[in-house]
């Protein structure tokens, strides 16, 4: 049965989030499933790189399922952007091997968070980024997020209690931290993400670039592996997954 | 009486355009206008550089008021920004002469027209561009905008019947397209411009991409001096004001 690798964009902002629930018909999981159903007569689960949550957005989030139906691919993406809402899109299309699997083939994941430091909104980005009017020192960010690259138990910055976590251990590649204008962007790339890691990892990092939070009080707060030591959750509206590694 | 500037950022999608009418209070005019209203406690007539089209959007509209009120610029900015809807900002404010006229004092304004050349629509820019499958000659549609600078009459590119415009004579100082992915960019900077003017001359230039129309076609077009003659008016979400030179 052909293993098919969709790369899709969307805007988080509407949705509860990528992953189908019980009390919600608003994810993106059940639209693109109700879509493929629609098309292909046929029931598939669609397997994505990264669960995101609630208002998350996404320029390229992978994501694969199984299908009999002999449909030509370029026609089925086609057919899935005429039938799916205009903040979901199917930006590529792909046959795989029938072992490959968007969460376990990935090999990292990179997400970025946008800060508009500025004391007004964006007209053009206002649901893409996040409007923070405090004067942030990048430097103190930058050396603090040091701290953070590495294989650690990331308890600290995870949200939630998941059962289907069985361990906190994650290896953050690398934490890239740029300005551009008053945009501030910080690319994390890891091999694996928990609940809410990176809200989490940027609003600590933003405390720090108040100057609320000392650089190696980062390392303490791994240390700690209780959430309340480190810093609150940052909106998600400036969180976008950009890229997934296989 | 200080005679106050500001420049503006809006998304025209929700807009009946800049100009205040009669039969809409969805102008951008009188929604700035209304909201200075408020904090001024003073009826303010509010003069922009274009007029923008419904649907038009502006990343840098510049607009300038007389008013008595000394309230400090920053703070009115700020109040402007509180008080506003989300999708029109005040970006920049400050003091100009008395003598100063948004319109009659600009040298020149620049519009962009973005085209997302391909056959499925952009998630995050979907309200900010035309999505036009078409194969587009680029060269070809270089050549015909060189035919186009200067100062011509544009009658054949201007819609509906102005009373106000006495004359169809404008100066275009500069047309650049360029390609960046699958975006084509197309900047028209020019003394002044006609009712519906850029768009008309987009709507032309795709023909000429499009092998419908030869690039010298365009100097016929100019000397017919009627709207039949040119190509169709290009849809209003892939305009915006970008920059006014004083």
């Amino acid at each position: 049965m052909p293993n098919i690798q969709i790369t899709l964009e969307y805007e988080g902002t509407n949705y509860d989030g990528w992953q189908r629930q019980k009390n919600t018909r608003r994810t993106i999981q059940e639209i693109v499933e109700t879509v493929l159903f629609k098309i292909l007569r046929e029931k598939v689960k669609v397997i994505s790189a990264g669960r995101t949550d609630a208002g998350v957005h996404a320029k390229a989030q992978t994501a694969n399922f199984s299908s009999e139906n002999k449909i030509p691919l370029l026609k089925l993406q086609y057919s899935l952007n005429s039938l799916l809402p205009e903040d979901i899109k199917v930006t590529a299309i792909r046959q795989v091997a029938p072992d490959f699997h968007s969460r376990f083939s990935a090999v990292s994941k990179t997400y970025r968070y946008t800060i508009l430091n500025r004391d007004y909104p964006s007209v053009f980005l206002r649901k893409h980024v996040y409007l923070c009017a405090y004067t942030l020192n990048i430097k103190l960010m930058q050396e603090a997020a040091g701290y953070l690259v590495g294989e650690h138990d990331f308890t600290s910055f995870k949200n939630g209690n998941d059962a289907q976590e069985k361990s906190c251990v994650r290896k953050i590649k690398s934490i890239k931290i740029k300005t551009q204008g008053d945009y501030i962007y910080m690319d994390f790339t890891a091999n694996g993400f928990l609940r809410n890691m990176v809200r989490n990892l940027v609003g600590t990092l933003i405390e720090v670039g108040r100057h609320k939070l000392k650089p190696v009080k980062v390392k303490e707060i791994l240390l700690a592996k209780n959430r309340k030591s480190a810093g609150p959750t940052a909106p998600a509206c400036g969180l976008c997954l950009i890229h997934v590694k296989y």
